[in-house]
């Protein structure tokens, strides 16, 4: 189960690779917020495969309608059912995964949980299941914004050993994380992993890497004592995406190492509220926003799918060699961009919503 | 709230750090199982504060009794109350953080969320609250090693800036990992943790440091599509332990810069069953267990509450110094080892219970 | 929200009235059941209006169609979406009711609850909304059937003050049922409700009625202590259903007057297990199933939508008379027949994959 | 599983009959409130047996402690362990029920479940796991009076075959409910009632009731659609208390045989708000308040545990006559009725909590 997310702002997604359709239904947005297609679809558009040179081309257009939860262009604060059809249903073309289950992928233990598994190999991890994520998160996203001014921009830090320097957080957007085709904003870096990505497609071959996640705007007080914390439930959201070994908040793997008396984030007055110097919580103390902003990395492992001949065995056990077949993406992460920002924006809308419920 | 972590194996704990009593309500652990408090007590034991020289002195006993839910010796099915009553209640001891919210800590964040904040400061974000995780993940790993054969086992892998080198995961132990204070299995690793820890207290400072985590036996199938993936199941529960800044799996954020080639892990027949090669997956495929060793690491930051006297700002903002009173650990992740052990125990627990409810 | 229900079979539904389309995502049917439309669509026949002289004609085919969750004809363990697209979608048919609140209805306390109500009135309070509860019981239903051999059947016992008398449970089934167009098996009351609700038609009135319920071959030990016994579970979901105003269980209300001594069902043995000689009990004890009938009566109010003028106030509270245009069902007890099955079904199966889930 | 109840006030009950003790956790009570033991204890006293000659003499204080969740009086917004230490632990009492199950009673179809049963029988099914639920029901009636002036009233409306005439509910309060022991407010018929059970007490058998149950001053706009409209939680609610068979809601059962144009409450202009002429509706119209008053009634069956001899058969399916020993109550309607308010109060205050989550 659990292809449920939030408990205030439920988002329930639905669709395998090669079924009708894909999508989500979205229980608990409240009612009264303008919203039509055009507010889901940029984001969906940015998630697509084909947009350029270094992505996958299933050309599929995403184009998502509202089945229900809205009249007259605004939410009744009823279910919103979101569908993309599938246009580009073809089983056939697995044939041979059928049989051998990829390395590093999700055909095996499909099978061995559900005793069955799709044509598609893992059918509900497929990459278009983040469909209904994006078209559910852009909602979010929208009410967080109208309500609080909250944004929320993700970016590729590193693709393979090709690591951006740390960038001014306070210059960060979408446009300059969208000028390059790997989302990555620092041009010089961005150049040298379009070339990693371009080789490692000749080659046959993929890489993994990070993308990074800033939500400013986030109201203080976010976020559940003890086991939602908001960090818990950031990483829980960012761990469910599919790919991802890692995720961590302000100082993270790297803090570690540092003494209490440089790590701590001293308080200071910021006008009528507390603010801190320095960010090394990364905007959550004690499981809790604290108004700063909230600063995270999603660790992607290098794509499992490649051209390359593997020496793997068969679901009967015999020894094989598996060779994918098509152009598979050596690189997920530019992709997995909107990805990170729409589940970051279901878990704040779900811990906001939370709040309200129980704030004096 | 979220005080409650599990859907079919629910654990809701209870308690601040200076109230009559901390424990945990367990709901869904099966009927007819062994269980008396003699299963518990040792993993709380090693949770325990004052164990050595380099662990605070809180002289609490933290004796668990069963108060429902078994008889004879035996579970019923029904819920189990476990409680630790407080013997060493004083909130008269935090008289200056009542003014002064501690950096880094929870205080600041509890008294925007609620209105209010324990005279203890962060209340729920006490390390107290950890009795109860402990106490129910003692029973949800009886259950597992009973009916499964699981074993899990935590270990300090870094203290600061010191790591232990790569061990053989074959022969890690609790009596290994407990030979020595610090609970790193690497004697001389551990000894220079142990030196560092120790001129950190002289120094009324403090660090972090890292915790792996090793799960044997688990079953096939386990880890629920898409948003209870197993790795995101178990994010969650690490990042919900107080202190924690990081989680990874597998290759983690090191398999990154890895091609696809060198990181996919093939398969090779195991008896009855498919094993892969390497262990660069953790154990986990598409969110679902394979049934080789789960294995991640979860990232604690540098302790908050310092001797050291900090520059801040009082809840008014006006400029104050803080400098905490008492003893204070200068490193948590030695006492973390038992909650990381009690928390993935939790989640394996739910998702065996998950899988049983769906399995053909 | 709670547009979901069940949490182990879990059952999400959306749309309004006169959205495009309405339907629901199931999400915890095991893998490798046989599944297509036509295993769904007998049940949504049923419930469709127009079968007949005495229900209205809104003249949709109530077509479902499967989105997802299948492949070749087999569940696969993964959320099912069912869709049937609005063919009939006139907002402009509510005209006058947009400004005056229909008596009993659910215009007013949606408004007040949403700030904004649907065109149609009730939003989802609409009985379309329950296409989506139907298709989903037929799932669940087959899978209880194949693997318990659970048989549901519902009928009308009562249309206004005409009452059937007891009937033989024994030999009640859904052909006995669907034999006369009001759905009540005992061939002479079905001919006077079938002329009460003629007459109430003719003079632009309605009335309510009784739909009983009983559920076969239900395995013992179905049903969650405390909050969660079977007859809550069931209560909760007939009285979700739109018009519901009661519900009771085995000897029901009419038990209350009755000795212990006569009312107390004696055990028996029947064969390998204990049965009860009588069944006052309606097949649950403790809030468990015992194995015998489970039986149980579900009260509707009067239609409250009718075409007779009613003295009200319009939103602003000036005075108003209100006449529902268009034709509508004096009663809407026969078509209330296969929802209450489908909710039946979907507590049944709730309950016994949490039974699969706990049980030794 | 499900001892806990409510999404956003959450209460988990916990303890059996013989075990150290019995209570809950209440999760997500707004901080701020003022709550000690004070606020808490008067309902449990009115629950407790032993109360007047007409109910059982089980001789315990049943005082409850606030273990957690408060400081200084007030709550704190974290969770509230409530604990009632049982002082009258003889499982040994129950020796014979240990091989004969009670008929109509928890003992066989726990046995069935679990594989197990409590030396008292039921376990979970005993009255005394209803403590946590008062106790709980009490915090949140006093946050729904402070922050609403909602109030809840229960009463016995009827005793066997004794039922009282339609009150006046403009006069309702607890003082005239508790001003009889029957707590039923109609003198002349309360001592019929009383009669009736010193009659059926000598005769060692039993009898059933209704309890009937009035809340005033609900906000409108209450109860979510679909599935937890507010009768819906009402009726789960109500059906979760032991020995409950059946809820009705407004017109009830009685309201079917109506007209329509009669049964319709016609809105009225009331000051800043609308409301209803008549109440047919029970003050939920759609499964939403509507803001006049929530009146229900709750059936419940004789009580199954009699002096008198049963012809029963034990586990083994062998004959047996089962007498059952000690003073039992002929009859628990007097001691439900702050059990049903409890009830009331816990679901008032979860849907409440739900709509401030989404209001706009």
């Amino acid at each position: 189960m659990a292809s449920s997310f939030g408990d205030l702002f439920r988002v329930s997604t639905f669709g395998e690779s090669h079924c009708r359709g894909v999508g989500a239904v979205v229980d608990g947005c409240p009612a009264g917020m303008a919203l039509t297609e055009a507010d889901i679809q940029p984001q969906l558009s940015r998630r697509r495969p084909g947009q350029s040179s270094i992505t996958t081309h299933r050309d599929e257009e995403d184009r998502v309608e509202i089945f229900s939860g809205t009249e007259g262009g605004k939410t009744l604060g009823t279910p919103i059912m979101l569908l993309v059809q599938n246009t580009d249903q073809r089983p056939g073309d697995y044939g041979e995964m059928r049989s051998i289950p990829r390395p590093s992928h999700a055909d095996y233990t499909y099978q061995i949980k559900y005793g069955i598994h799709a044509a598609s190999g893992g059918g509900r991890a497929s990459a278009r299941e983040s469909i209904g994520r994006v078209a559910a998160g852009a909602i979010a996203e929208k009410w967080l914004r109208l309500r609080y001014g909250v944004e929320i921009v993700a970016w590729v830090s590193a693709v393979g050993h090709i690591a951006m320097p740390q960038p001014d957080l306070s210059c960060m957007s979408r446009d300059r994380v969208d000028a390059h085709i790997t989302r990555c904003p620092h041009p010089e870096s961005a150049s040298r992993m379009q070339q990693l990505i371009e080789e490692l497609r000749a080659a046959k071959d993929s890489t993994g890497g990070i993308v990074n996640c800033l939500c400013r705007q986030v109201p203080a007080g976010l976020g559940e004592p003890v086991f939602d914390k908001l960090e818990a439930r950031l990483a829980q959201a960012m761990l469910s995406i599919p790919a991802t070994k890692g995720f961590d908040i302000g100082s993270g793997f790297a803090g570690i190492s540092l003494r209490g008396s440089r790590h701590n984030d001293p308080f200071v007055s910021k006008g009528q509220r507390l603010g801190t110097l320095t960010n090394n919580s990364g905007g959550v103390q004690g499981g809790i926003s604290n108004g700063e902003d909230i600063v995270f990395r999603v660790a992607f492992k290098p794509v499992a799918t490649i051209g390359l001949p593997q020496e793997t065995v068969d679901f009967d056990g015999s020894p094989a060699t598996l060779s994918a077949k098509g152009r598979h993406d050596p690189c997920v992460v530019p992709r997995a961009v909107p990805i990170v920002e729409a589940m970051a924006a279901l878990v704040l809308m779900d811990m906001a919503l939370q709040q309200r419920a129980h704030e004096q």
